[in-house]
């Protein structure tokens, strides 16, 4: 067959949608759709018992309803289907609020910035549509705090500056007991309150209603508490109020966006294999990596504002397809690792390695079929700046195929509201097709628990060592302190270093080698009040 | 082995430095250096060869020269110590010119805005120190120019606004012909036009003596010109004008990010194996991944700082080690997949994928042992948020070693300019050893001219389609034109669809399938200068 004829006997096209998707370069028996038939009239079962309702994620118990976000008459109770209607009419009102002055600053003038607070689904979601749809002329300028790192926090304060006392902070979390959020939280409030501000007066809450941050907020009189159910997974939030309120305060138009996901989802819902979008991407993961991960996706697309969709992408996939069990108890290990930037600035990157070097992955292109809004200016006579982006996908995608290299493209006319609502819808099913080809729960996270826990168990530690070197008086080894307590010296150490680095009454005398170095802590007058100056004192 | 003695066995720390590296969570004999000592030996006498000016790019017949760039007297001639040293002092020069406002915008005032329009590695390592260093009180704030996405420009230019008038731009290429940098620099020049302004006296450039950039710099009398050698390579050149120049211009302290490159050079220079961070580093990459990359490196730096080092070290690896052919000719297909964001962020999306899924990765965390300057809140009693992170990197390193899991770890001090400088001095050199163990050239990338020739007979079959496609004056398919002009017809359709996207003159109209879509392109009275408009009309 000629590269043409294969372009288009595997192209699928939906011209009122203008979305597209050629498979034509990856590495695929022509019959291989018909032969995973079974497993995807499977698949399709298991969507529609989802988005039915069903307990799809059966680990938790939990049904999963981001489908219904984006077509509120498909949930499956009239009272769910009046929550989410309500929730986006809140999200409406209260950003009109935002936009008009209603909703202000006690000080005066209007919110002019806004601080989004939150980790994993709560901020990739917010970020992906920020660079993708926020223009310099938005309502606000907006920023994250999307970690426990002090030093990132205090740098993104240094940037909002004095605007701090027209900036509204939004904390989002589900539990609202995550701790990165939680410090984050505390970090800003800490801050508006040296300003002389009353944070709560600046202050939305997005969070599980009867959360500790929903009554943290409701006590303290937060301008606003949005409601998140457990029935939307935080990596697949962002058409909840979870994406939707900041995107509504920056100004996106969120009908667009709900839209497009919508529209998406009632081709991939119905269509045969052969004509799903969604529905042959996920095949082509499994063709690419026989079903078990064995290549990397490399996500380009060629369009600056959607470098995040990578990251984004990331989440979406790694977390939802790295499981250790299957759906019968079976050890798998499955997942697909995804990695990327965009094009064409990756060619000066690493695209060396994908044309030349090991041939451990699949590339999907993302076209963005118009370059710009705008009449574009001619670098050369008659040629645009855009022409050379596409001249560079195509040139990419065939040297890649010339070395054996296997790439898909996804095509897009444009990237607004309602297109990268679209892009989301198409990448959601395909997640959750995939994993019913190899039969796995996408939707919980059962691994990030262990992380978590140790990371518990390293602050409790923190403590005791701290205490108990205090209590010594006298220089330490991590043995010595180990020993007396029952713990492992080298959890020890890796304590008494922490120290060492951010508690200025802690020294640290360096040995030969980490069991001869020594420790002590002090009582030091004149010493100013310090992170950990009270804990163990 | 216990785990404390095994951590100790495999610590390798530069007191003196505040440097350490712990591979005690890879998985490897520990007889395994002694076992790679000849291949060790032979790194080192490469990298020796290298340093004393040999032509270490045997392709391209080069010297590799980015360590002499931070110990000048290590250059092999007189000449080439003067160069580095004069090159250096100019660029003081320009940016306390900058700063003190002797270097000024015309219309008077400072400048208060950089815009860097680069691509690659004249773009990453920029990009690196900006969001590692740059606060917000910095005498400038900057912008990339990094793509050719025409509405990425415009969208930085949007941000810029009216500050325009107060923008330095410097466009840095080596050759002054790579066609992304050349189109960032039209727009910019378009733009500085359309607001009034001279773009000469906003400008400066970095690039090869006598380039056509250069030349054009010249004609143009930009504010000045930097020469970049021909013995640094893109993905080394953020110690070299490449990097310098805008660091500098953002109050970065050049002399200590060169002293930290310096000092880990000296130690990375001499040690043995078991004491040598660089070549303990790569030998792991070469355990881990059986010397051919059988494993994706997951690189993750718990600092928001830090964020781009997964970046850069995406580019610095994959383009100097994902190679086809060994140095003797054998076809190998070399390389290690890199990617990762930043800690602990990444828990919350993908490190459920590395704890449970496919095991095809090792972790390289990043600790940075100072959590913050400034003394810290405490979110709880005694403790901080970065406790917290601390705790989480401990926690995961312990969760992931605990599935199977491999990970080592890299520790530094602080963030800055030193330190920032000591840690890409590891990777370059860890880089170095590597290639030679694996025998192959680090310093070229012959994969990458396939895409740009491809690119550029994609712009050129674009062209013809657009002329034949106007001379039709009727409705054409690509088979059509492909025939008559000898084409490929997908390729011709690839242009058609391009066209009909943003040359407001060509329309398509859909048929069942891509050979039966129809274009036409007409003169329309009334349309405005469009792209496109000129070249076929």
């Amino acid at each position: 067959m000629s590269h043409w004829s294969r372009y288009q006997t595997h192209l699928i096209r939906h011209e009122d949608l203008g979305i597209s998707l050629d498979v034509s370069r990856m590495h695929f028996d022509d019959a291989f759709p018909e032969k995973m038939a079974g497993e995807c009239a499977r698949a399709m079962a298991d969507m529609k018992a989802l988005e039915a309702g069903g307990l799809a994620n059966p680990d938790e118990g939990r049904m999963v309803g981001h489908y219904w976000l984006r077509a509120a008459h498909l949930a499956p109770t009239a009272e769910l289907k009046a929550g989410i209607e309500k929730d986006l009419a809140e999200v409406k009102a209260f950003a009109a609020g935002v936009h008009d002055g209603r909703i202000a600053p006690p000080g005066g003038g209007k919110f002019t910035r806004l601080l989004v607070i939150g980790i994993g689904g709560s901020a990739l979601g917010p970020q992906l549509v920020t660079e993708a749809l926020v223009e310099a002329d938005a309502p606000v300028k907006t920023h994250f705090f999307d970690n426990t790192d002090p030093d990132g926090m205090k740098r993104q304060l240094g940037v909002i500056g004095t605007d701090l006392k027209h900036t509204l902070t939004v904390v989002i979390s589900k539990s609202g007991e995550t701790a990165e959020t939680r410090n984050g939280m505390l970090e800003a409030e800490a801050a508006y309150t040296a300003a002389g501000l009353n944070f709560a007066k600046h202050a939305a809450a997005v969070t599980g209603p009867d959360s500790l941050l929903d009554r943290h907020a409701a006590a303290q009189g937060w301008l606003h508490r949005f409601p998140m159910t457990d029935w939307v997974g935080g990596r697949t939030s962002v058409m909840s109020v979870v994406g939707l309120v900041p995107a509504a305060i920056q100004g996106v138009d969120l009908d667009q966006f709900l839209a497009g996901a919508a529209d998406v989802d009632a081709k991939t819902r119905l269509l045969p294999v052969r004509e799903n979008i969604s529905m042959m991407m996920a095949l082509m993961w499994h063709a690419a990596g026989n079903g078990r991960g064995e290549k990397d996706l490399v996500v380009l697309p060629y369009k600056d504002r959607l470098l995040l969709m990578s990251k984004y992408l990331q989440q979406l996939l790694m977390e939802s397809l790295g499981k250790e069990l299957d759906l019968d108890g079976k050890t798998v290990h499955q997942g697909i690792a995804v990695y990327g930037n965009k094009g064409s600035t990756d060619q000066h990157a690493y695209v060396q390695q994908l044309r030349d070097g090991v041939n451990n992955f699949f590339v999907t292109f993302i076209e963005v079929r118009e370059a710009a809004k705008v009449p574009m200016l001619e670098v050369e006579p008659g040629v645009t700046a855009g022409d050379y982006l596409q001249g560079f996908l195509r040139g990419t995608r065939k040297a890649l195929f010339e070395s054996g290299r296997q790439s898909m493209t996804l095509s897009i006319p444009q990237v607004d509201a309602y297109y990268l609502g679209a892009l989301i819808a198409v990448y959601e099913r395909a997640v959750g097709f995939y994993a019913s080809l190899v039969n796995i729960n996408a939707y919980h996270q059962p691994g990030v628990q262990a992380g978590k826990k140790a990371a518990g168990a390293f602050l409790t530690l923190l403590a005791q060592v701290r205490d108990a070197l205090t209590k010594a008086g006298a220089e330490q080894t991590a043995d010595d302190l180990a020993t007396a307590a029952g713990l492992e010296a080298e959890d020890v150490y890796h304590a008494l270093t922490h120290l060492a680095a951010n508690d200025a009454r802690t020294t640290r005398t360096a040995g030969v080698n980490p069991a001869a170095d020594r420790f002590v802590r002090k009582y030091r007058a004149g010493l100013r009040h310090l992170a950990g100056g009270n804990g163990g004192a």
